[in-house]
């Protein structure tokens, strides 16, 4: 199975779904990106379709948007 | 480690996000209640702190909201 990637902004809603979502899954399963700290993703993040932090982008190319912490327009900004 | 509980409500957002979550987590760690077919789940739902569908409840009691499907009160008035 090829890894799933956590995109986050470091905020607190993201540290703790990325807590969780590393338990659930296993943390070698999950590529985790701050977008924070590196906002040259961002545009990736955008091309597979991620509108919002935290979000997990499945093996299979789904991306499953977790709960609302920011938008990245709010993460470009920051 | 206890079972997630991951709760939806039939719609098409729910299916997909369900299959990749069994796919990522395991079928044998989470247990999957349809709030459509089980309105008397809602409030137990409810009371753990979902506010809309899909959305996974894990072990130590954080609630994941996925995307966003259907609210509650949709479900209710199914």
């Amino acid at each position: 199975m090829n890894k799933s990637i956590f995109y986050h902004a470091g905020c607190p809603v993201c540290v703790s779904a990325e807590k969780d979502i590393l338990t659930l899954i296993g943390q070698e399963n999950v590529e985790v990106i701050n977008l924070g700290e590196h906002q040259g993703k961002i545009i990736e993040a955008e091309n597979v379709g991620v509108t919002s932090v935290p979000a997990l982008v499945t093996p299979n190319g789904n991306v499953l948007h977790i709960n609302f912490g920011a938008s990245l327009d709010d993460v470009k900004r920051a």
